[in-house]
């Protein structure tokens, strides 16, 4: 009998994963009914999952194996108190490989005062030399799977890397914080922030008016991880201030950013428009087609939600 | 006896190294006489040489064991008639840490298009990703020490790396071409082009408007290397055209670059000041100690300029 599998994300998700999807499942070896609806839930093996699509009521499904995410991030879904079955991430080869090239670009942009020639209209030659990375400490703020993957990409560049995690973690080539002593420690030293933490209650507003001002005056914060992360106003005011010297940010509050909000025409802002890193339809299938393999087994998930943490 | 070393580069840089050669000389158990300047010029064992100083005839230095130049480049000094001692070339893990930075950081801001939204007075939000760096064909002209490092450097980040060289290497993870064939391949593919041949009269006008015409529409040329590596006039007709779409130039035939040059105001073009990398003295200076270690014990220097091919 097949594995009966509902893609339960929107129509326009569906356009891109209507062949990559029985592609990987072949690739698998498995024997899959893939569809968009049905009006039998109780028959439903697994759901395919991103938010804003046609599932948002987990309770007639009362035979699914698993619900599989096709984000990073599982703050839409994880409070879903209708949600009980195990809840997968996606920890997607493109994904990782997209966030480590922006966040690495952007490390590198701000190390070497790249904005300071790309916009010369004085055509000014001044010739300063920027330290080298191994004189430059960047904070990696969240070592998940991708905040290890990035961090890993910066000591190769020979970054001087810290790296700040909400439980310790012990990572090769980098100081390893937790805690808030440790975020402290952290912020301290970091005349390059980059924030790659879940969203949950516990780091909303983690990058507040008392935690930006420990950083060096100078600081630049690189944001490719959720928008709620930072005080949006004590940023601002950070940046008025002159003490951050700049931020890029790359996640909101509110996506597209609204256009009336004060860090589309802030001079020590740049927007990215949520691009840092987006799940590729082919790698995300080959993970999809990896957990369903491993639920048919009885192997353990891979990339398995902690609800308690809510990541 | 002590060694008899001349420090032959202008005032600024002495200003630099009189404190870190004799530094570099005691790390290394050196016994070394160092002054700027002499009236027994056939006493002196080394001659410390950058361009712009104090020497341009060594017939007088009768019994120096080798000129050890300060930069990587060598063509303001190999074709004087009156060297004959051995010449080294300077290959500073400084400056080739600070090339690496320079060309990955460069490299990953076309790749990613972040002048886009560095600089966007129109406030757009459009989430175009860009093609995985594994997608991405970046050709290296140029495979010496500085050339190879960045290579690496490329392809640790998954780009997908197409070597060029006059003689033929053979580089882990990427495809080595030589040859007029080669180049004319190396060319064909390349989405970014980067510059780091030694100059020579082979290299002069390398990339001229015929080879500019090889490279696919769209592709971006990166000049750390040498700025008569390009002929500058069929460069500028070709970002005009819209064949090549962005040049970064760190080089130039003269410099600094002057303020009526084309290149200044050319929406395509950007200009750094020389920057790309520069020699650090504390690194520098443990080369040229070594180098002169070797001199005393009778072992072949290192980075010895080959002066029939010109670097």
């Amino acid at each position: 009998m097949s594995i009966r599998v509902l893609f339960a994300a929107n129509a326009q998700r569906w356009e891109t994963y209507r062949t990559a999807l029985p592609a990987a499942f072949e690739r698998a070896g498995l024997d899959v009914d893939l569809f968009t609806e049905t009006d039998r839930s109780d028959l439903v093996d697994y759901i395919v999952f991103a938010p804003n699509g046609t599932v948002s009521d987990f309770t007639p499904f009362t035979n699914a194996k698993a619900v599989l995410n096709l984000w990073a991030g599982v703050e839409q879904i994880v409070g879903n108190q209708t949600l009980t079955q195990p809840l997968c991430r996606m920890v997607d080869a493109g994904l990782e490989e997209g966030m480590i090239e922006w966040v690495t670009g952007h490390v590198l942009r701000h190390h070497l005062g790249m904005d300071a020639h790309i916009v010369n209209p004085g055509h000014e030659w001044r010739p300063v030399v920027p330290p080298l990375a191994r004189n430059r400490t960047v904070a990696m703020l969240g070592l998940g799977a991708l905040g290890r993957a990035c961090a890993r990409a910066l000591v190769d560049l020979r970054f001087n890397v810290v790296g700040w995690s909400r439980t310790q973690k012990a990572i090769p080539g980098l100081t390893c914080l937790s805690g808030d002593d440790g975020l402290q420690t952290a912020l301290s030293q970091a005349e390059i922030a980059v924030l790659l933490l879940p969203l949950t209650p516990a780091t909303e507003n983690l990058l507040d008016a008392a935690r930006l001002a420990l950083m060096p005056k100078g600081a630049v914060i690189i944001n490719p991880g959720r928008g709620p992360l930072i005080d949006d106003d004590a940023l601002i005011a950070a940046l008025d201030g002159g003490h951050i010297a700049h931020a890029t940010l790359d996640v909101f509050r509110t996506e597209p950013l609204p256009a009336d909000h004060p860090f589309w025409a802030h001079p020590r802002v740049t927007v990215t428009p949520h691009i840092a890193s987006e799940t590729r339809a082919d790698t995300a299938s080959d993970v999809i087609a990896e957990n369903i393999r491993r639920g048919e087994a009885g192997a353990p998930f891979r990339h398995l939600v902690d609800r308690t943490q809510g990541y």
